[in-house]
């Protein structure tokens, strides 16, 4: 068995145990809730972490480009929504694997792409299911519940496409610090589609599908009476900005990127990692919240946090590792070559990063190598 | 030929044009200093751009990863320089590459890494032509001028390695927006390479690399005298942050990211795109710099600016396009589906969102699809 030591840096590492304890936690909650979850696979992207979450070989899941469809679809995770609004050009690749037996649905939220897509459906023969899109908080794209283009969108979807469902997410509540503010983000989130369902039902369509989901209102509804199903992303893996908010624990986050030692520069107290924004990525999320991690949060090989450094700063392929109180590094503590891992501020760009993970124990041993996409 | 409008988005463009006119200014300014461009492959990462760029079927070129190394001297560009500091652990894939022919060369800036790439070197009977890494401004590896390490790294390399140059990076000059600033930083660059080229000659080292580099210094130097290379890697390819620094005009800028419009918020203004922060990259460098232009300045279809828009905010799949003025947008002038290009903030990391370019034309016409790697 590989030593986590023996990888190339910088490597991107999964620790098995967390991720099967925050995927456990959210197969709680849906159960606790009475829903299905239909984890997302964005920040993953890999199929053997799917396959730790999903509920039965064909899924369900969400995904957030076509060619994560096309990954999971190809190894039997059939039962997909494709979470971002849809424009005909990208029917096709939608179409070919509903083809080939998928069911990929699709969303949008104007009366505008319902016809263009009934239009391209009808035109080309094609099946296909689409959710209707609510914004619930302001947050991004959907209609909101009261807005009669619902109906209309509705109704525009009847000549070519077949109308199943209401989704939600409520992005707003990654702004939200505070327990009580995500549980009111939760059941908003709820009220939104449950009553924009009521609507399309009582107008006679039938709405099979109401869709909620978001990482810091998962663990936070308290009743989700009328929803059928929660998606759910990064908190399967978990980041510095959901430890931030209080959404997971620094202790749950699976992700981290091992990093080697490969200079210093003692007079500024410097050390040079192998791990830049490359890496980690360009993403500053902390920068604003109740502690600002830099780059990252330092851990030593074994993953346990070193909480008097940060990353304060990075190059494409450089990573600055100082202590936050500014002081002298123990060069003997920190010889050229030693690893750490460094958690990352935001699990979804540092994990694009990579092609693959280590999938890794408690013990830092790799278990196995696993696959991840990237791109469109 | 394709249009470009017929590829799939998001989708990474570099306009042959603007590319090969950025290409013949970094060669005449090196021309006019008598020193050879060793470019640096980081930003683009694609075999077909490092081809327009060397001197020889060759090289020289300079990278950042050794994937990047193996990638490129797979295809014949075996005089490479991987300038990012060395640790015995990478030792095994230089060797590798050197032993099939290859002549990639590394850099370190320690007695504490000069001891351990030389015992590495004697202990695997390996060849190594090393760099001494030089500080000429404080932005974070290196040995600073005058610093006796220097001599002592340089002694330390004998026995096992062997010193071929000095190599620096004015990588202060990526925040100097006056003209006249980056000039003193260009020649500062120089100054501090040349002097510890003259004090390793003095103590009887035969230094024949003498490196500088950074696109802002480059364009700068009036002087490169003593000097024998520079690299310079984002210029070639150019982005939002250079063009605000005045190192480029946002016409040079040769990268876009096509996307297409899939919704909208009227009552906000906003137009959603499918061009979010994973593929323009959570580089916000432009947020501190004379204009933010957010994530990303909005073109048509054609690449012409609309300077009234700008990518307000993205989440992971969506970007938000407003005017800048909060107005009102036009539905009927962006109607779903319609394609918009995307000038990046850096091309670095949101190229590396991509594993491929369209190389197109000022026609909008694909002219070929090239290769990129990523990772390590």
């Amino acid at each position: 068995m590989t030593d986590i030591c023996d990888l190339d840096t910088p490597a991107a590492l999964l620790d098995k145990g967390r991720l099967e304890a925050n995927i456990a936690r959210a197969k709680a909650q849906c159960e606790r809730l009475g829903v299905v979850w239909r984890p997302h696979l964005k920040t993953h992207k890999s199929l053997a972490v799917a396959r730790m979450q999903i509920a039965s070989p064909t899924g369900p899941a969400t995904v957030s480009t076509l060619k994560e469809a096309e990954y999971f679809a190809a190894a039997g995770i059939t039962d997909l929504i494709y979470a971002v609004g849809i424009v005909p050009s990208k029917l096709p690749r939608v179409h070919a694997l509903n083809s080939r037996g998928a069911d990929v649905k699709v969303i949008l939220d104007s009366v505008e792409a319902a016809r263009a897509v009934s239009d391209w459906c009808r035109a080309h023969a094609a099946r296909l299911r689409v959710l209707i899109e609510i914004d619930c908080d302001g947050h991004r794209s959907g209609l909101t519940p009261d807005d009669p283009a619902i109906l209309e969108t509705a109704r525009a979807l009847e000549s070519g496409a077949e109308l199943v469902g209401v989704l939600t997410h409520a992005g707003g509540s990654y702004g939200l610090s505070e327990a009580s503010d995500r549980e009111r983000a939760a059941q908003n989130e709820v009220a939104a589609v449950v009553r924009t369902a009521q609507q399309l039902r009582e107008a006679g369509f039938d709405i099979r599908i109401v869709s909620i989901g978001s990482t810091p209102t998962l663990m936070a509804c308290r009743d989700a009476t009328g929803v059928t199903e929660i998606r759910s992303g990064v908190g399967s893996v978990g980041d510095l900005f959901m430890a931030n908010l209080g959404v997971c624990r620094l202790d749950d986050i699976a992700l981290s990127v091992l990093v080697s030692v490969i200079g210093r520069q003692s007079t500024k107290g410097w050390l040079i990692t192998d791990g830049g924004w490359m890496a980690m990525s360009r993403d500053r999320g902390t920068a604003k919240q109740k502690t600002d991690w830099g780059y990252g949060a330092v851990c030593d090989e074994e993953g346990r946090l070193l909480p008097e450094y940060w990353v304060r700063d990075a190059n494409q392929e450089h990573g600055i590792i100082a202590r936050r109180d500014g002081g002298a590094i123990d060069p003997t503590e920190f010889p050229l070559g030693r690893k750490l891992r460094i958690l990352p501020n935001h699990a979804c760009p540092t994990g694009a990063a990579f092609d693959r993970y280590a999938l890794v124990d408690a013990q830092g041993s790799v278990l196995e190598m696993i696959d991840r996409i990237n791109n469109w």
